[in-house]
């Protein structure tokens, strides 16, 4: 199993907590979304549509969307299972993590803010990602329906909390505010190794930190 | 149950389509977005977020975000299946239904429009409409995986339909140019009356057409 992925990548590394949570052996190819790799003959003929994550399957099978990457593996390879069995609780995780995979990420990714800033200039692209960023964030927030659990749904890490954790990683690189409720579930996941070893600066196509070790 | 819905909403309609298809009975509470009905004290104590739709259980809980609705429906009411059981057939239909309900509507919505009119003014709005749907579509038409099926997959309507057919329609408002083979499976899907009966214009919330009876 090969994952084509970017470290700043956000749906990336949805995939990439999942990967290690059930941990599931794989390579990882690396194609830099800065750089237009996405755009190369190799990895279009991976996945035609340029986009990432894609999760190359031992018999060349191509998966692609990273939430329909995630219950794919949570059905083939169920533990840990990332959802619960119980219709409504489902629906619950999946309304969170929709929250944020269709209402955020997807209006403040890389060619969004790029078409932004060809109409409005860096300043409207700026302030376009913190707004959508925020209100989202506030939005996903009132879905939660408990306010004392570790995680976002109960005492172990569900779907909701692989789409989380990353999307807050963008509200910092934007200055968008986030609630505290999701801050403490976002430190609580990155106690875990599956969430903390798949970080953007933690892969090795980062780049190295300004004056790190 | 009660579906909280407007008539050109095109995630409201994804949960009309699947309603119809299960023969579920509910009743319709209408929100008129053009209006600002969802910012109402009335919806607002149903649905904080103010997002359409949202479908009230018998039971009074809520459910929002209408993957997950559909989720709920096909997982409670199970005839006709949306979903097929093998996973990897699951993925497939999850990522064409993702690469709309994540790439392509949330990006060309109401809001998002508001905001990029905003910055660069109506011209700019129509540009970015058709444009976002168009290469979304173009994409999205790659990840069906049969050239002769009826349906996006297979014979019968599956989640894939359920997402594609109110986008089409999304698609014609702003003149995107719409795949030959995605006309096709639309023409198929209004054959049904659980797609044709659900259409905005069939809506009792639709304005009457301009010298229609």
């Amino acid at each position: 199993m090969i994952l084509h992925t970017y470290f700043r990548s956000t749906a990336s590394w949805r995939v990439r907590i999942a990967l290690a949570l059930k941990d599931v052996a794989h390579e990882a190819a690396f194609q830099n979304l800065k750089t237009g790799e996405q755009h190369s003959p190799g990895f279009l003929a991976v996945n035609p549509q340029g986009f990432l994550p894609a999760l190359v399957l031992d018999d060349g099978q191509v998966l692609t969307q990273s939430l329909a990457i995630v219950q794919y593996l949570d059905e083939v390879y169920p533990e840990p299972p990332l959802m619960p069995d119980a219709p409504l609780d489902r629906a619950r995780i999946n309304a969170f993590a929709q929250s944020i995979a269709c209402d955020i990420h997807p209006v403040q990714n890389l060619k969004v803010l790029q078409k932004v800033q060809t109409i409005g200039g860096e300043e409207a692209r700026a302030h376009w990602a913190r707004e959508v960023i925020e209100s989202g964030l506030a939005a996903s927030a009132q879905l939660l329906t408990s306010t004392q659990s570790r995680f976002c749904f109960g005492d172990r890490p569900s779907l909701a909390d692989l789409v989380l954790v990353p999307q807050l990683s963008n509200a910092r690189r934007f200055g968008a505010a986030i609630p505290q409720r999701l801050q403490d579930i976002e430190a609580a996941c990155l106690e875990l190794p599956a969430f903390r070893d798949t970080r953007p600066e933690a892969q090795p196509d980062a780049p190295p930190a300004a004056g790190g070790s």
